[in-house]
């Protein structure tokens, strides 16, 4: 498979009443002074009723006798018409928490049977433009398990993602060499690489 | 002022005919394997014809003689009912570079005169939904300039802004009490902490 070759033949503008992932909303506030006042912005219709999030990232950090490694996906994405260096990551089912999700979608996208051993708090993507939102679940991944030898995808119709890793200590690079590539820079990872910046320069 | 007088009253479906700000697109696609396929996003409809950015974010960091600071912000936004702790942002200008804006922006939403000296390639905030996208720019503030003594916001009509900086040492713990104490996280924000912590944890 190669993903450069997908690629999009047409963009329509669509109507709210034809739409069934995204919407269009209004709120009306009052601002601290007690004005009225409101402010559009895009939903998910997906979110589960009840549930405060949409979905999770997953951290995953790969324990290989060379040095530690970052699972990183290759995804082609629709709206931004490109391949996008990405988390593996997903939407929650029904009743699910956000460790079950991030175990879950880990095993389905990438073939590891993994442990989820810490959530963010809940961040928000574009939080002026948005209401979508994820937890960041770090993940641990035995290599010894056998199940985690030759890790098998099980992606559904229409998902088209490619696993790969890099050494921890080059992820900042890596990204600024993905970038030059030509590949899409998702900002969820590309902001903790220059979360690593920022330590190395400050000595954090 | 008191940002969290601020408070949503009311939220409504929003036909796309009656929005200005947010629209929804749908995409038609070849997937890699040449099948026709479609996804629905949403776009902001204030994108600068011609530009390939929507924005800036601004990564500053105050070097005081205790330390160096991170620069933050407090804002209302009315998509999440919150106050969110983010970076200083904006929209490009028309003509405007992401150096250029980011230097605008620092200036009307803090009153500091900056240097841009770094920008980070193109991300996008949420590929699977939406097309929006920043570009993280690095700015440096003199703080011996006399014009960054007593820095004053510029702000417009129903922007409620409060600046306020933390240690970089405490920045990742500090993210985290912030969300213990009700406020919402910008993602681009929190993953950056995050970075700080796996930087720390391998030291990278």
């Amino acid at each position: 498979m190669d993903l450069t070759k997908a690629r999009v033949e047409e963009v329509k503008d669509l109507k709210s009443e034809d739409a069934k992932w995204v919407k269009i909303q209004k709120v009306f506030y009052k601002d601290p002074n007690g004005k009225a006042r409101d402010w559009e912005f895009a939903s998910r219709q997906t979110r589960i009723e009840g549930s405060d999030i949409d979905g999770v990232g997953i951290l995953a950090i790969l324990e290989k006798p060379t040095g530690p490694e970052i699972l990183l996906q290759r995804q082609f994405r629709p709206p931004v018409n490109g391949v996008v260096i990405e988390f593996p990551a997903g939407l929650l089912d029904k009743n699910e928490t956000a460790e079950q999700c991030a175990e879950r979608e880990l095993l389905e996208e990438t073939g590891y049977v993994g442990k989820a051993f810490h959530s963010s708090p809940i961040m928000f993507c574009d939080p002026g433009f948005c209401n979508t939102n994820l937890k960041l679940v770090q993940v641990s991944i035995d290599l010894t398990d056998p199940r985690n030898i030759n890790p098998n995808q099980q992606l559904e119709d229409g998902e088209f993602i490619e696993n790969f890793t890099v050494p921890l200590k080059e992820f900042p690079e890596k990204m600024n060499e993905f970038a030059e590539q030509g590949y899409i820079l998702d900002a969820r990872v590309q902001n903790i690489a220059a979360g690593i910046i920022v330590a190395r320069k400050y000595s954090l």
